[in-house]
């Protein structure tokens, strides 16, 4: 049987086919009694802690939504009006949070691998939001849940993920999760200096197959899903390459309107000028959909976690 | 009969008179009810999305405290610490929040007519809390509120709107709020380069009879209320104009005892140097109340396009 | 009998030694019940107002989880995407908010002695979450409650406070809380420009032995506590003070092994470089435990505050 109760959720590495095949059912399940119901009491006298020491939109607001309709509290910490200022680290931050039992602990944190370190000494389960360039794994789950909303299987897909494969977390966790299923090619879409890193393919090796390519012309048309994500300006080493990647690549209804088949477009959000406004319109955007699949599989994820 | 159900609440202009009455009216049962209980529980299991894009500090915690105290919950964006850093648009932000599914979402933006603009695109009831130099509708509402509290009245009124008129939006809401009832004179009273807009005398033309004048002392006798404004300093063209106008009018206390009559005086807060502390102590100061009357209206409102 | 219903909490010396012995019990009580039940009801229906116009971590979030775990709600106000950047004054602010009618305020200022000021213009009960360099009641609390569960008693106690004794607002509060017991001994040790305040001393005057000292390694050995805490950057008169005071106390385990009786060491937190990591493995170690037995005893506040 199944069981996350207490676990950490650090690495896309770390699940079964089964768990994540058993939380997408727990994602359909609260689906239709949240649509119904809008609170429910799963959570009710449990407390979750929001730390998140890098900016975030969808994964802090989507945790807060997922355990408040749970029935859930959460307790953020604001890292802007925070004693950060004052020189503490974000370890002591954490011990001092812990200290408070939160029944579960949501982080996002700059350096990659922070939250494989931190847990050991962290008595409440931690829920990885984002470590860096590392890994995003809840990210992944809700990408999984909309490929199979959309397509009806995880085995034997197709898949173009597309973009800043080398500073991005996502690519590293899709891949990951993906190659818990049979049958899985990847094709990694990026110009040379943004193409997915070697600790990635290592990673997945044997596998998946999977092959690199520069122009995502060649193979859009094989494709199941185009995965595409936004340049991670903010991780750069160097400011100038922002400025000569911009643009090296980018979707919109007109490039899409040449090919006889067009794949899926995901996108983890937010997106700036690689995938253009023009591209809403069309039914193969699933992208907002995917954002609202991610309230329902960490509502999932949480409950699953916390054992209720 | 009455109903506001699942209404966007996007200009004063929209409202009539009889939902302006309704609300006044709900407003004062729930009054008595949060006065008796604290807590009440007709938005229970709702969720309102907060959503303000500028700084806001009056209409932000008193939506939050209006929602509350109807049993509601509240999930705030955080613009501080969010993606919008990553280059996100705030309609990317607005439909995602919206894909969170929220019972209504509170919005405030620095673009005029935004909330017109973005309400067609997003399903769950939008409230402004303000869309830059344009509308403050849920300000008017608690603004004739005030004035119904203290005056008894909103039929047959004269009244002064003093200040910033040209760049601030809590004087067009509010003549348009005034302009739905019988026999109101408005004064606008304000140097020249922050006289009322022509946008907005257009839209009261013929139902109200109004004055432009530069001199609050020429009218100050007449009026049954002096509503005074801030300067927009973060909405000037040219911040060269905040200094050359700052100070160009002022209520205190000395001036007010030169004359006879002194009108109710409000004020939508926060204020600068505009209304001096020496006011506050006199039986004519009101805009604390006005603050407070805030809550009480905002629940109505919620309530009312909650339908609950 | 002891009780602090209605009352603001704005200096230590304010409380009696009953007062501070029941809220001691009450803390005991609370922490049992809350580690069973997590979430309990004696605030259900009352909402607390987080006003913190300097930036916290750990009061600031321990007040959260503590009126949560009462079963209250809090309604923050969140300076950073306030109107406060419109040019408001902090007095405009406390009194909106008072207008909402919370049950209780949590205000945190910059301005020495500003609570006192503005409480009596305040219906809600004011706790004091700590005014510039004067004071903060609460953290003394926790103090004297670790101090407690650690050590068995209050009376005969030998305390080293450490360190910025003069900018910090805690030695102050610890101080005068602990003269409200018996055979009270405090080393006050720092180097000479961060020494006690005068103004402490007068306050303490006759109540406890005192003694002003440099070096730590003096003392060490006749301490049951030594209290570290950090050098106040952000209060310092001139910064390069700061880089001149820089590393001038300092606790690690290596210099803590030298002493054949070692006390326990407690520290407000955040700390810097006055206290290495390198003691957090010590069993002496007690400020983690400290900032937990921060919610419990910042909980029996709120309740004895609220009468509930």
């Amino acid at each position: 049987m199944v069981s996350l109760k207490g676990k950490d959720i650090i690495s896309a590495l770390d699940f079964t086919r089964e768990e994540v095949e058993h939380l997408i059912r727990v994602a359909e399940q609260l689906r239709k009694e949240i649509d119904e119901k809008g609170i429910l009491d799963y959570a009710k006298g449990k407390i979750m802690a929001t730390v998140f020491l890098e900016p975030s939109t969808r994964t802090k607001l989507s945790f807060q939504y997922a355990m408040v309709r749970l029935g859930g509290t959460v307790i953020d910490f604001d890292v802007s009006t925070s004693s950060l200022a004052k020189g503490e680290t974000d370890v002591d931050t954490l011990r001092i949070i812990d200290g408070y039992n939160p029944d579960v602990i949501v982080l996002r944190q700059k350096k990659p691998f922070f939250p494989r370190e931190i847990a050991p000494i962290i008595k409440a389960p931690i829920i990885s939001g984002g470590d860096g360039w590392n890994e995003h794994p809840t990210q992944a789950l809700l990408d999984v849940y909309t490929i199979w909303r959309e397509l009806g299987r995880l085995d034997d897909l197709t898949v173009g993920i597309m973009g800043d494969l080398k500073y991005g977390r996502t690519p590293s966790s899709l891949s990951y999760l993906l190659s818990k299923f049979k049958n899985i090619t990847i094709y990694y879409i990026a110009p040379e200096p943004l193409q997915i890193r070697e600790d990635v393919i290592k990673n997945i090796e044997g596998k998946v197959t999977y092959y690199k390519v520069n122009d995502v012309s060649q193979v859009i048309e094989k494709l199941d899903v185009l995965y595409v994500t936004r340049l991670q300006k903010e991780r750069l080493p160097d400011p100038s390459l922002y400025e000569k990647l911009k643009g090296s690549y980018k979707i919109d209804k007109e490039f899409l309107s040449k090919f006889k088949k067009i794949p899926i477009i995901m996108h983890p959000l937010p997106r700036t000028w690689e995938l253009d406004p023009s591209v809403d319109s069309l039914p193969q955007a699933k992208y907002f959909q995917q954002a609202q699949n991610g309230m329902y599989m960490r509502a999932a994820l949480i409950k699953e976690v916390l054992g209720v």
